[in-house]
């Protein structure tokens, strides 16, 4: 059955992970975990000090060119009957740095920055001075089993 | 540090839920857990039993306009030195069905749904008779924090 907007915001928000879909301008999906932090219909989530494939992250090349993008939470179980996730599509952009001369001061990096650390004490002896990303949330859609 | 390609394979294969991004002709990424089997370079998933929120599955519709699709299996820890994730990139395609005259004579098919069985006793009592799809994974990428 579907789970109404509130049902999913809250069952998001306080997942330990998420998985980013990007898409690139020719439409090749490209999947990653992420830490996550929730305000509302925003997400965010950093490029943190977590060692990284590469440095220039597709992720990121793909926001630049298609700021579409799919975030999902779920949790499997063997017992079918208890299995649930939950969607949140929206648009993301990295947040201005204000080193960077950010319009808003840096303000709104500063908020998803406190965000993060609030939810996870791993950031609390991490480096979070990489890029930030926000997605404003258009759609939440979830299911359960039964 | 990067996982080689057999290291994905096997972390990959013996995962009990993946997540699989399709994307539409427009770039717009769509996510949705995925139970499955590999078999090689093939990833095989049934739009099983299991309740959907509609039956004209978006995930399928997306396979028809564009295959690329990707597949993540990750494992959280609240310990991130425990952090690693597989993706396996690739072309999807529905698998012929024989009732619809498949080229094969349905083999194909017969022979996804055998490995799906053979992994989810889950699949025993439950009908599989909708729609098997088929992934070519063209390359395989892996990641672990230390």
């Amino acid at each position: 059955m579907n789970l109404n907007e509130a049902e999913c915001r809250s069952a998001f928000a306080v997942a330990r992970v998420a998985r980013l879909a990007t898409a690139d301008a020719d439409a090749q999906p490209h999947l990653v975990p992420v830490t996550f932090a929730v305000d509302g219909n925003h997400v965010f989530f950093a490029v943190d000090a977590k060692p990284k494939r590469s440095t220039a992250l597709k992720r990121l090349r793909n926001i630049e060119q298609n700021p579409a993008v799919s975030l999902l939470v779920d949790e499997y179980d063997e017992e079918w009957a208890r299995l649930w996730w939950v969607r949140a599509d929206g648009r993301a952009r990295t947040l201005p740095d204000p080193q960077a001369g950010a319009d808003d001061g840096g303000s709104g990096r500063e908020f998803a920055i406190g965000r993060l650390r609030a939810k996870y004490p791993q950031y609390a002896d991490m480096d979070l001075a990489g890029p930030v990303v926000e997605i404003e949330v258009t759609r939440w859609s979830g299911w359960r089993f039964a």
